[in-house]
C-alpha cells in the first residue's frame, strides 16, 4: 500500500519539516507539493537531501486541490485554507490555525475578522491525538493544533482533568525558538538581531491563547482563562511550555504524578520526567514530549513543564501521527527520528 | 582623587567584569585582584584586553585583607565571604549570597547549612540601589544582589509597594544566559550541551527565593512568598524576569504605567518601555534595566518585566553603582558602556 | 540475520551517535556498550531516546571483549585501543586514531610516544569508503579515518589523482564545530568561552595531518606534504575543509568539475555541488559529504571544499558505512537520517 | 572644543557602530544623522541606548551635506557616496569601498561599472592607519578599509615588506561573522539559516580582493595576486584572516616574529600574540587587532593570522582612528572599549 500525499505550503518551515519525514514513511508518499512563490521549480533545489521529492516540480495550491492525493497536508498562512477544502476526499490535515477553533466567534475576536466559512468548522477535529485520539482516527479533517497549544495543553490539560489545579489563575510562559515565526522572518528575526537576544512579545495578544482556552475548558468542564507569555530564544527549534498554576486543596506532589502517568502511560510520544526537567534539545527533530511536574509546597503553586520541538510535535510531526490515525497505520510510522546528540 | 580598590574572586566572570568596568572607572583604580587558584600568575595573563591591571599579578584573599585597598568587591563563592571582613575599614560590596539576607534562619533554611557569622548580617545594607540608594550612601558594607532578584525586584517592587497586585500568587518565570553558571560551569554548560537547548532548573528550590522575598515583603509591609522558575538560555549574557500576579480590585494598565514611572523617573539606569518589551541584548554589558508592564484585562493579570545582563546591573556594574555612592562618587561614574548592536 | 553489535567508549560524542544511528539500522543489533566511567548505569539515564538500548547498562571494554559481538565499534581515546584486538573474530571498526598510519614511524612523529603494537598496523585498511571500499568489504579490521582527513580527503584525492593540481604546496583551511573537541571539552570549550568566538588552534601540529599526507601520497603516487590549520567555530557540527593548491599548467575548471564527477559518479553519500558551494548545516546528522571545486584562473590556483558532518561522515557514519561493507550489507543500510531544516 | 561629526548611513551596522563609539568620544559630537529610509523618525527609537542622539531626527544625506558638519562618517552602500563629496571642507571618512581604489579601472573590473568620479580618487588616502597613518593625518578624505582587507593586509604585509613571504600563491582564507552581511541581510542571514551553519560565498571573485592587492603589491613593490576565500560564521561580530604563503629561502620564525615585532612595536590596537593565537571574541567590540605568524617547517609555508571586529577596527573603530588622527587628536580618542569577558 502507497498512499499519495501532497503537501500545501511546501516552502515554509512546517512544509520542509513534513517533506523530510514523508522521505522515510513506509506508507505516505508525496506525489505533489505546492508553494506558490515558486511554481514550476524543482524541489530539489529547495531540499537537495530529500530523494524522495527529486522528480518533483512545486505546483500551484489549485492544481493540488484538483489532483487526486488521497492526503493534504496544509501549511498555508492564515486565512489561506478556511473554505479551501470542499466536503468529501481527500483527507486533510491543516496545520494552519483558521479550523482549530469550534467557535466562529472566538476566530474573529482572536484574529481581529470574521471567519470565512463558519459552517465548516464543525467537521473538522481538533488535532492533539493524545486527548482527541479516536475522534482523530475517525475524521477526515483534522486541525493540528499549534506549536505552543500543543505543549501548555499536553503539561496541563491532564492536571486540570483530574481536578488538581485551580481553574482560575492559570499562567503559561512558553519560550519558543526562532523557527517558531516561519521562514518569512523578518525584522527582528535576522541572524545578528536574534542571535545573542531574549524578549517577550505579543503579551496578552497572541492568537494561540485561544485554543488553549478552548481545550482547557474541555478538559474542566468550566470555562478557562489563562495569562499567556511567549518568547523568543535564540536558538533554531524547540518549544518550552512552563506552566504555573495553584494546586486544590488536597493536592500532593504524588497526585500530580499519578496524573501525568495515568494521562500519558500508553503514549508513544510523550516522556514523563521525574527526577529531571524537559530539555528542548533532547526532542529536536522528533515528535516526541517531555513533560515534568513539580508541587511548590510553600506556596501551594503547581509548576507544570512541557517540551517538544515546535516543527516537530509541535506541526509536522503531530500532523503525520494523526494522518496515520486517520489512515489506520501504526501511530508512529515514519516517527523515528531519533534527536541528535549533540 | 584615586581609590584604590581590590577585587576578590577575580577569575570568576563576575571579577572580569568588575576588572573591565574599573578599567575605565575615573576614580577607582584596581590595586590588588585576588584569585586563589592562580596566586603569583600574572592578570594580564588571564586579561590580555585590560591595561589597567597589567602589572599586577594574582594574589590571594588574605594578601588583599592584609593591604590597604579602599574598597573591597568580593566575588567569592557562596560560603567563603561570611565572617571574612572585620569591623571597620574598608568599604566592601559583596557580590556573593553571604550577606543579603537579614535573617541568619532563612540563610540556613535556603543553604543548608547554619550561617558562620550571624550576628554580622545587621551591619550589611540589600544593594538593590534604587530601593535602597539612601542606606548605601551611607553604607561600609553592602551586599550585592543577585542577578535573578535584581530583575524580578525590578519588576515587582513598585507594583506592589502601590498595592497594585495582590500580594499572594506572585509567580516570576526567570530565564538567564549561560554565564550565569559561573566560569567553572560543569556539566550541561560545556557549549554542545548548552547550544540550541533550553531547560528549567532548581524548581522550587534556587536560592534566590529567598531574597526575592525578602524584599517584596519590604515592599508589601506583609509576607510574600513567590514561586520562582529559572532557566537556561543559551546566550552568553542577559537575564529576563517574566512576573505574573492578580492585579487588586481596581488596578489599571494606566495604574501600572505610573507606579513604575513613579519608582524610576530619575533613575540612571531603568528604562521604561511603553509600546515595547525588555530585550536582553540592548542593555548587554551595560548597567541598564529595562522594565515593563501589560494588564490582561481579560484575566486580571499583571504582567511585569525586566530584563538586565547578568553580569551588568545583576552583578559587576550594580556593585560599582553603590560604591560609587558609598564614596560619594557621581552614581554613573565608570558605568558608561553602551551595549553593541549587533 | 541480525548482528550484534557492541560500541566501546559508548559515552563519548561518537559513542552516543553510533548508538543513534545503530537504533535505526536494520541489522545491526546493539548488544553491548562499553563506557569505563559509568560501568554498571543504564545506558538510558544517558541516552533517554534510545529505545533500542534501553535494556543495557554500561559494562568494561573487557566485558565487551569477552563477549560475543559480532562486530565492535571501537571509539576509546588516542592510544586506548593499539594492541586492543587480537587476531580473528570480532570484526572491528575503530574510529579512534590508533591503527589509522601505515607507518609506525610517522605514528611516533605525530603522536609523540611509539606505537604499542606496530607488527599489527598492516592488518588495518584506513577506511575512507570512497576511496578504499573494496579493502574496506574484505577486510576484519577498518581504521575509520578522522573527521579532518575525511574532509580534506574527499575535496582533494581526485584532482590530486587527476594531476590537475601541483604535489606542492597544498593548504588545507578546516573549520570544525565545538563536538569535535569531544565530549570531555574542557577549557575554552564551555558555552561561554566558544560561543561568539572563533580562532585557529594546533597550527602546523594536528595530528590529523599524517593521515592527510598518507592518503594524499597514495593519491598522488608521490610524497605529499600539506600545511593544515584547523579552527573551532561556535556551532555544535560540522566541518569544512577549505583547500587551495595550485593548478597544474593546462588545468581548466571543466577538468576540476569532471574530475570530481568522476570520482563521485555513484557515490551514495557524495554530493558534487555546482553552482553551489558546501554548507555543513545541509549534512548536520547525515553520512553525507558536500563537495566543490572553484578554478581562480586570476591566480592559477585552485580551490576545492568538502564539507561533512564531524559525527556522521567524519566518525560514526562513515562506521557504520564501512560496517555495512563488511558484512557485504547494502552500503546505505540505517544511514538514511535527513537533515534538520532550519 | 567639539568637532562636529555627522555619520550617514546611521541606521546600518557600520553606522550603528559609529554612533556608539562617538558616544563616548571626548572631541567629536554628532550633529546629523542620516538615513535615507527613515528621515524624520526620532534617532531614538533605532538607538534606545545612545543618549548623546536622542535629541536628534534622521535626515536626509543632502541635508547633512548641505550643514556645516566639520567631519563627515559615511557608511553608505556600494556606488552611493562616488563623486558625493565635492572639493574642500568638510573632512570626510568614507567607510564604504567608492574610494579605496587608485585605480579606476580596478574599480571597473571588480565592481562591474565604471567609476562615476575617476579623477577623485588620487585625493583619497586609503586609510588602513597602521601603514598609512602620516598620509592619514594630513589628508582631508580617507577611504577606510575594507573589514576583510584590514584583516588581511595587518597578518601579510609587514611579512612581504621584510622579504620573508614569496610574492607568488598568497593565499587568504577569511571568516567573518554574519554582521559582515550588513543589516539589510537577506536569504540566508535570518538566524535559522544562519544559525548552526559554516560555508565559503563568494569564491574568486570578492570585492575585498582588489584593495588586498593593491595595497599588497603596495608592501612588496611588485604585482602581487591572492586567492581569497571568504566564509560565513555563526556569530555575530569577528573577521580572522588565515593566510598562507611559501616561505622565502632563509625565513625563520625569528625572522617572521620581528618582523611582526617592528612592524608593530608601537602600535597602540594591534596586539601580537606569542604562544596563543588569534580570537574574535577578544576584539569584539573594539578597535584592537590581534595578529600571529607561524612557520611550518615541515613544508616551508608562513602561516598568519590577525583577528579583528569586522565593525570596530574593520569598519568603524579604524573610521574614529583615522578621523582622530585628521584632526591631531590622540590616535585613542573615543576608543577605549573593552571587550566582553564572556
Amino acid at each position: 500500500m502507497t498512499i499519495s500525499a501532497a503537501v500545501l505550503g511546501a516552502s515554509g518551515f512546517a512544509g520542509a519539516e513534513l517533506l523530510r519525514i514523508l522521505e522515510a514513511h513506509p506508507e505516505f508518499s508525496v506525489t505533489a507539493a505546492a508553494a506558490s512563490s515558486q511554481v514550476g521549480k524543482p524541489v530539489a533545489g529547495a531540499y537537495p537531501s530529500l530523494a524522495s521529492v527529486a522528480h518533483l516540480s512545486f505546483v500551484s495550491v489549485q492544481e493540488v486541490l484538483a489532483g487526486d492525493a488521497e492526503i493534504l497536508f496544509s501549511s498555508l498562512p492564515h486565512n489561506a485554507s478556511m473554505g479551501l477544502f470542499a466536503d468529501g476526499r481527500p483527507k486533510v490535515v491543516d496545520l494552519g490555525g483558521d479550523h482549530r477553533l469550534d467557535d466562529a466567534a472566538q476566530y474573529e475576536k482572536w484574529f481581529g475578522e470574521p471567519h470565512a466559512s463558519p459552517e465548516s468548522l464543525s467537521s473538522w477535529v481538533y488535532g492533539l491525538t493524545e486527548f482527541h485520539r479516536k475522534e482523530v482516527a475517525e475524521a477526515d479533517r483534522v486541525a493540528n493544533p499549534g506549536c505552543y497549544p500543543t505543549a501548555a495543553l499536553l503539561a496541563l490539560a491532564p492536571l486540570l482533568s483530574a481536578g488538581l489545579i485551580e481553574a482560575d489563575g492559570i499562567h503559561v510562559d512558553a519560550k519558543s525558538g526562532v523557527s517558531g515565526a516561519g521562514r518569512a522572518g523578518g525584522e527582528g528575526f535576522d541572524f545578528c538581531s536574534a542571535n545573542e537576544n531574549l524578549s517577550p512579545y505579543a503579551v496578552t495578544g497572541h492568537k494561540h491563547i485561544a485554543e488553549i482556552e478552548q481545550e482547557l475548558t474541555l478538559a474542566a468542564g468550566r470555562p478557562i482563562r489563562v495569562s499567556f507569555v511567549p518568547h523568543l530564544v535564540p536558538m533554531n527549534r524547540g518549544i518550552l511550555a512552563s506552566c504555573a498554576a495553584q494546586a486544590t486543596a488536597a493536592t500532593t506532589q504524588a497526585d500530580l504524578s499519578s496524573a501525568l502517568a495515568e494521562a500519558y502511560r500508553d503514549e508513544p510520544f510523550v516522556r514523563i520526567l521525574d527526577g529531571d526537567l524537559p530539555r528542548t534539545k533532547r526532542l529536536s527533530g522528533t515528535n516526541f514530549a517531555e513533560v515534568a511536574v513539580r508541587f511548590d509546597s510553600r506556596t501551594g503553586r503547581v509548576l507544570a513543564f512541557a517540551a517538544i520541538d515546535n516543527l516537530g510535535k509541535g506541526a509536522a510531526g503531530q500532523a503525520v501521527q494523526n494522518a496515520n490515525l486517520m489512515f489506520g497505520l501504526p501511530e508512529a510510522a515514519g516517527l523515528g527520528d531519533r534527536p541528535l546528540l549533540p
